[in-house]
């Protein structure tokens, strides 16, 4: 099976690789971009959301991948939902593992709490991480995201992360033909993810609901379990993806 | 103890063999009776609720059962409940498993998602299974139901499943004496069953909380874990009856 | 780590035991006061929350104690609020495990639901436990407080538990500066829980959404595991307090 695993916000491709590492071990092609944006280094933070998918559709196009499981992590998934409306035919299944499914005219921000919107314009406008980009407070990344992890793992994985463009999350986008489309989906739900905070921001039921037919397959851990528990989400990958 | 487990819609009694030879194996005598308009061949798939409640009570009195424990599986909620108050001194706790709990009036269609009344009258209408027969298309059976399964499981178990008469779930229960009755009730709720989707539809809190005092009891798995996990499933109806 | 224990209502500080042993074991400090008008013996049950608050002030200051995580279960929320108003530097992390988080103005009674209110008020009216004394019929015990055990182990634990000042879960609480302190909390939810019945009064997201940023560790059980899974409890305070 030939899968494509797209980061969220503040991760780039590499972070993957202790999910990749037993999904390839399985016998799985997988394969996992950087979108424009993100990664350590000399990037460019101003970037749209426009730019991120477009940044995934050449990637794609480049490895001439079809017959693909697309997976989407967080804000991956309002990545993987603009990339089902550009190649619906190439997609075998789209999985979304706690992530944004967004309607049309919506964004990431849109549908998150009103205290992140605050935060994250704040870090911004701070300049902190240069010009667009945002990083969370540590406290956060450890109560909100890293909540099942030792102190060490939750300060190591933060080391780990880059900042974000924040208008990736801002820019509202249009998805006309998303909700036509007949491509099979999945939502994985770690039970304990509190990046969506209890109530009605949780992720779940709100996103997978949006997606009508779709498998949901549930795990122990918070958002960030290809930290926490990566051979646990590697089988999740699967058991949401196999046929 | 004696348990009666009344299956639900597609099943018949025949298909909890894997969940009744533990439960028998620990001492206790089960009993799995087929409802009317349920189970293959040449089946009366017109018949309404009351006709498969008959088939119940008949059975109850030819086994002279009593001091026993009722199970119902989805449909079969609103079959003992119709039990409960046929028969309040007969039974010793009612266990709904993942089950619907009606009220007076309703009926299990009406407290379903308006897109399954759709799908299912247009394959009555369709006559592929014979009159007044329905049966669900496999992808809904393979996502929504047995989401926890692998394919062979799913198309195995559909294979074992068979045509379901649509009047059951469209007549509307009269339920006048119910919700006054004190048999001790419990609720098994499987915790990634989405055959009722997540949100407002969901089984849990719904169905619960119209029982009152309740002992709720959960495990993993989806709609159908008596052929995913039935020696887990087993080991919660004895928690769930157990006194 | 200094840890103090704050027990629930019909609890007192030696109910502890199964679970301060394996946090002792792990090298932790763990103190379990019991709080005015619980226990066993000829305890005043007339009195009210301000005076149980106080009884956890005193033994603090007695025991002189700084830098601790503050736990309090179910009740238990209610008292280390008021403890936290009234010694914010010297607690570490709040943890409420199952436990009312309230606003300024109200009471447990006053956020639990309404039947509760009458079954309560007609215990204590029938004077059944002397003045103001209110303990829970067994039948709800069993179903709603230890749904996850054998019968022996509630009967076993009823009998362990004492009657409680009903007048301290009808005090409304003054709580004027609670939701401006910065103390870090975390709050450690049994997915079996259903003290608060499952809808709008269960335990989460209710309690932990007011929180605000708050650590949510979850386990298997119901309302009592410091009885049904002590062990497995005490594990989940120590990933709820460890940094």
């Amino acid at each position: 099976m030939k899968i494509v695993l797209v980061h969220g916000a503040w991760h780039d491709g590499t972070l993957w690789q202790e999910v990749a590492d037993p999904l390839r071990a399985a016998g799985h092609e997988v394969h996992t971009p950087t979108l424009a944006g993100n990664g350590p280094g000399d990037v460019d933070r101003m970037i749209g959301h426009a730019e991120a998918v477009q940044s995934a559709v050449d990637y794609l196009n480049q490895n001439e991948l079809s017959d693909f499981v697309l997976l989407g992590h967080s804000y991956g998934g309002s990545i993987i939902s603009k990339l089902a409306e550009a190649m619906p035919d190439r997609i075998r299944r789209l999985v979304y593992w706690n992530a944004f499914v967004l309607m049309d005219g919506e964004s990431v921000e849109s549908v998150s709490p009103p205290p992140y919107k605050d935060m994250m314009d704040g870090i911004v406008a701070s300049g902190a991480y240069g010009p667009g980009a945002v990083k969370l407070p540590f406290p956060v990344w450890r109560e909100a995201f890293m909540n099942d992890a030792s102190l060490e793992l939750a300060q190591k994985s933060y080391e780990m992360t880059t900042p974000h463009p924040l208008k990736t999350l801002t820019d509202r986008l249009e998805l006309k033909t998303f909700y036509d489309l007949q491509i099979p989906r999945s939502y994985i739900n770690c039970t304990e993810d509190i990046a969506m905070p209890p109530g009605d921001f949780a992720w779940v039921p709100r996103f997978p609901a949006r997606l009508g037919l779709c498998r949901l397959v549930q795990m122990p851990g918070g958002h960030e379990v290809c930290f926490t528990n990566p051979g646990l989400l590697a089988e999740k990958i699967i058991e949401a993806a196999r046929d």
